[in-house]
């Protein structure tokens, strides 16, 4: 199956006023998110996308960003993704089938990433990671990792 | 400046016929170029791309392709890149400008990125990763990374 790990894009700081769980994606943030996930959906095309979210706003923002420019079958929120531990996820919301997508945050993406297919990076603002992964053998390989940054690629330095 | 560093595709196995320096890409090597070829041509644009590669058969073949698909500045080969050695990379190879493709071999490219981008990946054949790099702070940021294995996503599994 295919396992797509996406963090949150660029959210106004946390202040007495705006507690974490709430902290939105700035106007970059949502440009960000937007960009990824064109790539993504360019991969994709027409092929139906399961997503989980993280329930903190600057996650479910950024899901629903990526539902808008995919082709979401569903949207799920839960706060499993507000832990590290692979093997829960791996348990409790990856079945096998079309590609799966989840939304969460820094570090625990890198924690997934790392177990998932022993890949050692610490994933961007916004970044999509797509892995390749074997539920039976629990294992899996990278096989790409956008940031929004890619989109700069073709202008002068 | 960006460092784009390309795995060259499949070759044939090495034989008492065929000497490692000569083993040619297969045709599925080829496609395999081909394919991330595309994708970051996608993203240069018509942005010039200067190109190193290593002498190897492979690896002459894999740039070849890559200056197909991009618009190549020029192609250049060095025995350089038949070491793991990073800094005398950016010492003899590298220098402030347009974009610069490194093709070349495992494990060296695992190595160029750990030490350019801080990024732990085992580059797949014909992958190629981006990096975002300073020279002058001799740091980097892997901000891309696409393997053959991307345009099989869109199908069913």
């Amino acid at each position: 199956m295919y396992l797509i790990l996406m963090r949150h894009g660029e959210a106004v700081p946390q202040t007495e006023d705006v507690p974490n769980r709430e902290r939105r994606l700035t106007k970059e943030g949502k440009k960000q998110v937007r960009t990824t996930s064109r790539m993504l959906a360019r991969f994709l095309k027409d092929r139906p996308l399961r997503i989980f979210a993280s329930p903190f706003m600057r996650t479910r923002q950024t899901a629903r960003i990526l539902s808008e420019e995919c082709f979401a079958e569903g949207l799920h929120l839960t706060e499993e993704l507000l832990q590290g531990d692979f093997r829960r996820i791996e348990n409790h919301l990856m079945t096998d089938g079309g590609p799966l997508a989840l939304v969460g945050h820094h570090p625990f993406l890198q924690s997934y990433l790392l177990e998932a297919a022993g890949a050692g990076i610490q994933p961007d603002l916004a970044s999509i990671s797509v892995v390749d992964y074997d539920m039976a053998w629990k294992q899996g390989k990278l096989i790409a990792y956008f940031t929004p940054a890619l989109k700069k690629l073709k202008k002068e330095d």
